[in-house]
């Protein structure tokens, strides 16, 4: 147990994600019930700089745990991976009153948590990035609701390819990880899906299994592929070289990081919510709250920046063999 | 291990739910890539007895992921609970050819399975139903679709409610249990949630938390309830003679059982039912699948019918500290 | 042309509709465009007569077209029904400095409309009603966005009443109007649409119907109903006894008034929205906006209130050709 | 009235669009209803060459209407331009005993329909292309659809935009023309809207545009640009140059195309197809089906080919004016 905490303050930080306004809700609404203020921080750690910040009470939460984005707005800010600036950035929490802080983005912004927490400002990192690519989780928020809206969108595009017996290859986000390729490619029933972690034979991961599909009887097809992959449009072209049916790419692109928030993505940003205050209302900062296992734990933020996240090699498998 | 199982059957049975036909495909791809024969069966047990049953291929399942409802059709069947019925099915299954079965439904469909199973028909139940009132599975098929079903027709309503300053009741399923309302009511942010495995206090748990509201400037009420708890009529009168507002009652009923499945719904049904597949594939039978933790499990059959499932009362603590 | 008008007032009345956000949000830009004030008027002529008004400018109304209700609430009015009542609003008007007023609303809130230009300040109507039956004009906004949310709340039912074979009977809105029932019973395919405008034979309508499609294979049957029809109840189990197929009803209920409006509605509430402000900017009140065959209309609201709406009979009839 | 037709064929040609199975099933069921025959033939003036034809029953059409794409799929067909091509397929309609023919497509598949009329196969064109720039009628199946495809993308970018204060350029279909831009432009609240029918200024439209809005407190922003226009890499680069905001492109591509079609949609195919089958059984050919003023008109197929569709310049003035 460390010292009391009356006033938090909390911020979203890197890319925004569906899921990110249930969260800031269930800080504000956790923390007001144990007592303390909160302030809700503008653009990140940029308006921590600036002191960019005001008083949030029950009512400032009203009705955005269905609105995608984040209503706190987020940006980049490059003075904060300075010493100067976080020095500058404890200054203005203590102006301010601010006494712990709910970090909610990827990995980036809790490496600044870390730094705040090492200059004693406890801080709780949130997970939060539609790539689901942080180590010390299962899951991050808007990883769900993007996954549905990729869904959304290859039900559309199989419409057209269907009709006219075509090869769809579809680039989906992950930077450099292919958690959303892999979930949407079983969840659509891609023929293939290509991911950064695991490395493709074009003949036999493509090639071999559209031949084999098309004597099945099955005359058309949905490829996906991770942005962390590249070279679609080339790939899009040699598919329909190789195959001689023709080949169509699609870019998802922005639309994957919005959209109102599933009922997974709500209640699994309201629980990380709650416990990010719960922790701080314990005195206890530094840490990064997640899911393992279907349930809320927490590490230490060192700890967590330097976990490695194992690729779900069996659930790749199982798409080879139900997806012909 | 047990026998060598060489054609294996599959039905479904109970009410359907959204993930059902993602279940069949995994079935029917995973079989057929292990060298089996798969016979889809018609409307359950029902089907079974009839012998309505066709040959299945990597063709009869494809572009349904994305379907809700069964293909397979479901029916009830009461004469398959008499032990005359169940040894007519395995008469049924001797002709066929069918040496092995997986069951999708519910608790009803599993003592099925089970009779069979002790018949010497090797089956494997696979937990689908919306209600995810299977105590051997902490997910069964349908539920995430159904949350989201829910959520989406209270955020149609909540805009009524907002319009109109008003309290909106919606009724949602889940016969005696109140998962779907539990998690809906986080989801979708309402005020209180009623559930059968939790007695509620009228005057603490709705009139003092609309009053509370009401002066923190909130004058719109989204109060969900399982239908497990009853007289939403009534309850929706008191509630307007108790607050003087206006309040108006929905009852969401069947539109929560369609639709198209969600990412998670398909991801889950297909990896039931390849574990289901791998477990008949190695000679294993009377066995339930589940989810726990989030992994994929499998329990006795006669065990699984034994658990006791508990409510996650922690959880639904926190939908009362964020509803505020 | 009449006396010029530099300051409008806007309020919504009467049942809220999807796209009315839209319809403020082309009244309160276009005013602004040609120089005029805006005050928005909140919970309708409730908020006329305490003055509960603010001013709106072009940000007021920023990202709210894609929302459902209404910024600006709706209320009932008794008091405005009374000569008095219309004399305090004409008094407040003078006080807040309006001399023009968009009402968005039904025929009821048209009335009120109709009083008030006849009192001195020029009102222009504009249809807002998902029920479609206001006779001078084709189109009321909310009707595209309602149609819409039955049928994917009918896409849904379908999923089950395939699954089990059964009569889904769905209950719609309309008030004594069958546009709903018809245009959504089109477009979801339903064996039967019941409307209050035309009477229905039991046998003929509905059993006979059945009776032909069962022979033709289809086991499951989908029968929307107006609201303004009745006896949905009593409906369903005649059904089920006559046909001895398992018949259940959905009352959708609420749903029906909310959510995101369509690009149709959006559209269309900003083209009546435009055209009412062009009226008033011309110093001309006492009309209604409408749609007439694709073209924004305009007429005398006494006239307007007269005219009588005709049910599409060719329409209906169709409905029952293309229905089996 | 020309001959009597008993057996018509149907056929989609040309890009696939939602609602054309409604339409489909609209002509199959009219046509059965009238006594006709009805074969449904493959992969438009393809499968005509080949005889690729199949008896199409009431239950052929059965929950079709509520799926993208085509039952009937599509495919190009340079074979049937020239006049050995055409005389070919008159041969083939005579061996499959088809003596009219209803073509769901867009102008390149009318001139088709024509050509067969002139050799004595009389042909009813009902325009099918999301993009409705077919001068011959104000609405054609898969724009209404498209349309909220559009919305629906759009209002989740603009979720990303917003919460990093960036300007999204969306570019929409629509081959030569700006339908789709200019509708979806109004509803999603699009700050401008570039089409290749109206010349725009860099300066005037967007830069200008842009700095009036962030005066007045908005920092997001929301271009959408037709296909049509060209270049939109280069132009969003240009304007994060002008102005400062970082800019970002999302080109929409293929799942404008597919989708399950709107409420509008369904039964504005069933009413063109349906209007089709009835000059077929009243004898007469070489026609066109479309809607102006909302009547289901019909033109000679030569005529329609000549005519212009002329811009909506007035919705183009309004959507500058309620757009700021």
């Amino acid at each position: 147990m460390g010292m009391e905490i009356k006033t938090i303050g909390v911020l979203t930080s890197g890319g925004d994600a569906p899921g990110m306004n249930a969260a800031i809700r269930a800080v504000v609404r956790t923390a007001i019930n144990k007592g303390m203020r909160v302030l809700g921080i503008r653009r990140g750690y940029s308006g921590l700089l600036t002191g960019d910040a005001f008083e949030m009470n029950l009512r400032s939460v009203s009705d955005i745990i269905q609105r995608g984005g984040t209503i706190l707005y987020t940006a980049r800010c490059p003075e904060f991976t300075t010493e100067e600036g976080q020095d500058r950035a404890v200054k203005m929490c203590k102006e301010l009153g601010i006494d712990g802080l709910v970090v909610i983005g990827g990995d980036g912004s809790f490496r600044g948590a870390r730094d705040l927490s090492v200059k004693g400002i406890p801080c709780i990192g949130i997970p939060g990035t539609i790539d689901n690519d942080i180590a010390a989780t299962e899951y991050s928020i808007g990883f769900d609701t993007a996954l549905n809206t990729v869904l959304q969108s290859v039900d559309r595009i199989r419409d057209t390819s269907q009709s006219h017996d075509r090869c769809s290859v579809v680039e989906v986000m992950g930077r450099g990880a292919g958690y959303i390729a892999l979930h949407s490619g079983i969840a659509c029933g891609a023929l293939s899906v290509l991911v950064p972690e695991v490395p493709y034979d074009f003949q036999r991961d493509i090639v071999d299994k559209m031949k084999k599909t098309l004597k099945a009887g099955k005359q058309h097809f949905v490829i996906i592929v991770a942005e962390g992959v590249g070279h679609t449009q080339e790939l899009t072209k040699r598919i329909e070289e190789a195959t001689g049916i023709t080949s169509r790419l699609t870019v998802l692109g922005y639309v994957q990081r919005g959209g109102v928030p599933t009922a997974r993505e709500r209640i699994m940003a309201s629980r990380l919510g709650y416990r990010a205050v719960e922790l701080l209302a314990n005195g206890i900062g530094n840490r990064v709250v997640g899911l393992q296992r279907d349930e809320i734990v927490d590490y230490d933020i060192v700890e967590a920046l330097k976990m490695v996240k194992h690729f779900d090699i069996d659930l790749y498998k199982m798409a080879n063999v139900i997806s012909l």
